[in-house]
């Protein structure tokens, strides 16, 4: 598991041997179950995530109803709000699977950082890869038909139709689920 | 002007006399027309920004149509997806007034970080501001109504409203103007 970690950090910037030991010594890895919460709304949230293996949601609960707003996989980060602005948060983290994540913190990432400073310029173009994700997404929400969205998600998420109740889906793309069953078949049809 | 920049940055970060001057030495200061392009469509954005003066707005067209998705004013950042991933633009940008900028590229701001390497700690912040901004900003225009989306806007950006033509603000709402008229009317009578 600790390989998944130097490979995606050697993605960004490379790394010596006694830097690859550093990391590997103070990775903290650490398993959750299906359905096991990973942050609660109003809690603050302590640590940012790194998925090694799993599916996990966020989501908000508004007027009693959930609200999924994204599925982290493999190799992805999660930089819970919470934990960039050491408020409440205002939505849950919760497995959708079993899951394995490695657990950042911002003493244990500060100390990593006096130790090889150039993760610094790592985890400023990772920023940048989150940030044009995050704009890429609100665009996409913004000027895509819902039946767009679905063709996309399909396109750059394959499995997680596989992985995720539809229902949650359907959340994320902004429809009912009667409506995600409707462009599903529509497509089949065609 | 310039000092509108060391501003901003010794929010973040605090710098030495000799490191203001070796900013502003380097601050490459622009003004723009209202209506003037700084990015079109298909093109490679070469250049990020940070707003001075004046407020720019972002916009897709799509099938033939306007979609505005983002304004930015003065203090604010702006960095182009197509300047990040180094692809051709999705997007326009364009003033929505006289505006002065300045204007930052990737040689410049990586000579500015070899002359001050803590600007690297500075931009990782910054980075995780705007993070936080465009994953509220998402889970936001996904969560809220119309109504509410119209509320949180007045309440955040309440100059807009002023400086900015109401049939931009009604597309980047999500809602047609005539919507955006209803909701007006609705809050006035109330």
């Amino acid at each position: 598991m600790d390989n998944k970690i130097i490979e995606f950090i050697t993605q960004y910037i490379s790394l010596t041997d006694e830097e690859v030991e550093i990391i590997k010594g103070q990775n903290l890895v650490k398993s959750y179950k299906k359905g096991e919460a990973l942050l609660v709304e109003g809690e603050y949230a302590k640590d940012c995530y790194f998925v090694l293996k799993g599916c996990i949601r966020s989501y908000y609960i508004i007027d009693g109803e959930e609200r999924t707003t994204d599925f982290y996989t493999e190799n992805q980060t999660i930089n819970p709000v919470s934990y960039l602005t050491k408020s409440k948060s205002d939505y849950f983290l919760s497995c959708v699977e079993d899951c394995v994540v490695s657990i950042g913190n911002e003493e244990r990432n500060k100390e990593l950082i006096t130790k090889i400073p150039k993760l610094e310029s790592m985890l400023l173009q990772l920023g940048n890869s989150l940030l044009v994700e995050n704009h890429t997404s609100l665009d996409d929400f913004k000027n895509l038909s819902p039946e767009m969205r679905y063709y996309k998600l399909l396109e750059n998420k394959p499995d997680l139709f596989q992985r995720v109740p539809l229902q949650y889906i359907a959340s994320y793309l902004g429809v009912t689920p009667v409506s995600l069953s409707r462009i599903r078949k529509r497509i089949q049809n065609k």
